[in-house]
């Protein structure tokens, strides 16, 4: 009975001490949603050469820089950018107070739901769109309308919020990057006040890590209280050439790595390449129709283009393929 | 013999010790150039509720946010802005190249040495200079301009670099902040790539921490190689009222405390004032002209005029007086 007890105790210890490892093994995993393979091992190796002191390729913690493209990069940006989505139900809402858009474009078409009509107006739409929908409120008023509608929209295909139409393997990368001391900033087209509210609560990332788009505000008193008043005019465009800009402006130091997915990425790449030392240059190839969408060159979305592609196999940066490198698209999915 | 040699280790104990304590209490005190009084109070009051958790003043780590203006707050800032005496050398490091300056204004009379005459054609002569000192050249390479003027120029009357006409007891609120959980950002009307070439290794304070006023830049391939050009042309000043929309911009979040000491930070002051829960607003009162300047109201550059003191009286904005409240001014300093 005695030898049985023990060999019961010996059993439950080591069962207990596999358990044990099993769990250290898994907190250990820093990239659990991503597939085992070249690309994931570009990211460890490249991570593993620049914190190791004494290393050639080692990169001080104050200069570990990472950028990221927000839309089809963190986040979904299919049938179309999530901004739009809140445009449009900004219209739809603000729409009683504007009768005359019954019949002006590009409100016209918004209203009976034809984003590609209300588009075909090209850049001036847009400018439109934003400065009735983005414009003429305190930033502390856009705060909350932001605040308020990403905590209730849904996206028409995945039926959940769009904060959860974020990409798992990513928000991993952001917190393994951090967790070895990278700094992780956002570099958008999208609207930089459009993406604060949120980016800290879903990615981690806080307001002055975060570089976009904006309208121009103005300081201002109003009944005896200083507000900034959001202004119908552009400020900045972050996206291609401007993204460099937007770095340097915002930032002031080069980036070390840097992740994108379309030519609106481009110049962030060959920017945070043409620093000296080891870099990592990845683009998101959306080619999984089945758990999100597919799309590239032909694509006005998003476009990945032919010669972003060439020059992406030209310079080695490395593509990230949602099919075959990511286990999990979004979070909390059972795959 | 036996009684003396333990009498004598006693000592050696007692007065170890006492060496001990009083290092701690050395290492403990946060703020050593400061002498004690109602100023220094109102700092680590503010500190203290807002550090405490459980307080109904807490503010959580994220938004500790503390802003400083650099001319005349954290550096000095007479006989003109230091990056007055940059273009200054510029000008004359260049006007062998420039032989139509000798007979041309601004530069003419720069080059006389006579700065008042030289400014006497207002924005327009000033915005001459900066074109012709501060673009036309590389972001790299203006950041390397800037390195090296900055690591061999000398105050005129100080005799010593610009980056020790630096104020210590500013530098040790600064890490007084920072050791509290604080992020502490520079807020300039001066130019923000002629100090992120130095704040980090003076101030403590990185690059993407500096938020200043900015000439357009470009991205461009020169040889093969992706550059940021800098442009004729102003992007931004981040002076009076563009103060709180540098901030909006550059950190997206209202600060809790902010340091000034001109007219030039009145709307900083008001932006972070018109938050909720404890704040914080200091202006640096040059009253010292023993050991640095005596200025105020009817001062050029660094004017606190009558109107900021009759405001900083009214909303109980503290006041420090170099004078009374700073032991020290600049480091290394024997007093």
């Amino acid at each position: 009975m005695k030898t049985r007890r023990i060999q019961n105790l010996l059993a439950a210890a080591l069962v207990g001490a596999l358990i044990f490892t099993t769990t250290i093994a898994h907190a250990q995993e820093p990239l659990p949603s991503w597939n085992d393979g070249p690309t994931k091992q570009s990211i460890t190796d490249f991570v593993a050469k620049v914190t190791k002191e004494g290393s050639p390729d080692f990169v001080p913690v104050a200069e570990r820089i990472a950028t990221f493209d927000n839309d089809g990069t963190l986040w979904c940006e299919q049938p179309m950018y999530f901004q739009l989505f809140f445009a449009l139900d900004r219209v739809k809402t603000l729409a009683p107070q504007h009768p005359e858009w019954k019949t002006k474009e590009p409100f016209a078409s918004l209203l009976k739901g034809d984003v590609k009509g209300a588009l075909a107006g090209g850049e001036h739409a847009i400018l439109e769109i934003i400065v009735a929908t983005h414009a003429g409120m305190t930033t502390a008023e856009f705060e909350k309308i932001v605040a308020d509608w990403i905590a209730t929209a849904k996206h028409p295909k995945f039926k959940r919020p769009y904060t959860e139409c974020i990409y798992q393997p990513m928000v991993e990368l952001l917190a393994y990057l951090r967790a070895n001391g990278f700094k992780t900033f956002i570099v958008s087209g999208g609207g930089i006040e459009f993406m604060r509210p949120w980016t800290e609560k879903v990615y981690g990332i806080p307001p002055e890590q975060v570089v976009g788009s904006s309208i121009k505000t103005k300081y201002e008193m109003r009944d005896g209280k200083p507000v900034l008043m959001r202004l119908p005019e552009m400020n900045f465009i972050d996206d291609k050439a401007g993204k460099p800009v937007g770095i340097n402006s915002h930032i002031g130091r080069r980036p070390i790595a840097a992740f994108g997915n379309s030519d609106g990425d481009q110049q962030m790449l060959e920017w945070t390449q043409a620093g000296s030392g080891a870099r990592l240059m990845m683009l998101v190839h959306h080619d999984d129709a089945a758990r999100e969408f597919a799309y590239g060159a032909e694509s006005k979305i998003g476009t990945f283009s032919d010669a972003l592609m060439a020059e992406t196999k030209h310079e080695g940066w490395t593509v990230i393929s949602m099919k075959d490198d990511w286990k999990t698209i979004f979070p909390l999915e059972k795959n």
